[in-house]
């Protein structure tokens, strides 16, 4: 018998990475898909396929989507500069209905090779402010999803995993240590540089750093500067 | 005070054509959006942008999709042959997720734009079989939308508007004729050739005739053969 398929969306971050682990661990035979949307280093991609092969995804699609189509998100538009201060409300990194995109595209994919689930990293706890980050974002996808695809037509829709959801950064760090990952691999920096040294600074910086010492771990991550 | 924006999703053919002047007559400020998903032929897309000129819309984008990533439609595949008798169930030209993929990146954008809604030309009537272009869909995206974006956090969520769901193909011809297309300039065709003539054979091409027939119009199709 064949294993049950999963497509795993993978930045190539701390949590997406975390989540890839998660899946394999569950039994599925997992399908990387990352996207190349103009995010301002490709460091975070270069990451994404060495941790896919770690992984032994069974395949890894980079897809393209030219983003840059919406030119407000500080993420996708050299003009907006990455805030350095914690932010409050919805963050100017937020990528407009970029999570949307992103499982609509592995829905797609998702349908053609029969998987039985989708698995996203999103965590309501860290990005509270990102609205498709959220338990109810995510639910009412489910329920759009079971009535988008042949699959839902036919009775056994594709599942949307989000096991991070309630997580903190600490307990993702904490589970993602006991399935092996070396997080060294992941980049989380918002503008980390062309070799994935990250800058210690932008908010996903610091969530990092503070997840690693309240797990009560070595931070393995790679910075350019003392932070 | 400028006028309300909406996003048109456009493919060139009949239906979107007409959803983009029902949409103008509505007073929206029309930004039109199209995709380039690997479809047989680029007449659809020539089309498109001859239409959006014609009817004065804002902005156009033609988006780039690699929807072949997807290798099991008969409309992005050439190896699987498009059907000439009539097809129950699914058709095999349905692309998975196409809908729920346009409509996000068109949700991506109207943020950007901050627009009210994003029209869309699905038809319930001639479409049956598509999971996608069904009421109990587009109901369940509308919902998830207004938990994915800024504007519906903010409680003023984009709208999908879907005019032509409940329309036979007469109604939509006979609608499109008031207000003033020249549907000539309209593909439906599934594999019109390089100069935009249709085939005259396939589902699209016999739905379309049916329509002007049960009309009462004369159908200014241009068919690469007597049909």
């Amino acid at each position: 018998m064949s294993a049950k398929k999963a497509i795993v969306l993978l930045s190539g971050g701390l949590d997406s990475t975390t989540v890839l682990a998660i899946a394999r661990q569950q039994g599925y035979a997992c399908y990387a898909l990352s996207f190349r949307y103009g995010q301002r280093h490709s460091a975070e991609l270069d990451a994404a396929c060495k941790i896919g092969q770690t992984m032994q995804v069974i395949q890894h699609r980079i897809f393209d989507l030219d983003l840059t189509l919406f030119d407000s998100s500080a993420l996708t538009n050299c003009r907006i500069q990455v805030p350095l201060v914690e932010s409050t409300g919805i963050p100017v990194t937020y990528v407009p209905a970029r999570n949307t995109i992103f499982l609509s595209i592995a829905l797609g994919w998702a349908e053609v090779i029969a998987a039985e689930a989708v698995f996203i990293g999103v965590n309501a706890v860290d990005y509270s402010g990102y609205p498709d980050c959220r338990p109810e974002f995510i639910n009412a996808y489910q329920a759009m999803a079971d009535l988008a695809t042949q699959q839902g037509v036919e009775g056994h829709g594709i599942a949307l995993k989000t096991p991070l959801i309630d997580a903190t950064k600490a307990d993702i760090i904490r589970l993602g240590a006991e399935l092996g990952i070396d997080y060294a691999q992941t980049i989380s920096c918002y503008q980390a540089d062309a070799s994935g040294l990250a800058c210690g600074q932008c908010d996903s910086c610091r969530l990092r750093a503070a997840g690693f010492k309240q797990a009560g771990l070595k931070d393995p991550t790679l910075y350019r500067s003392a932070s």
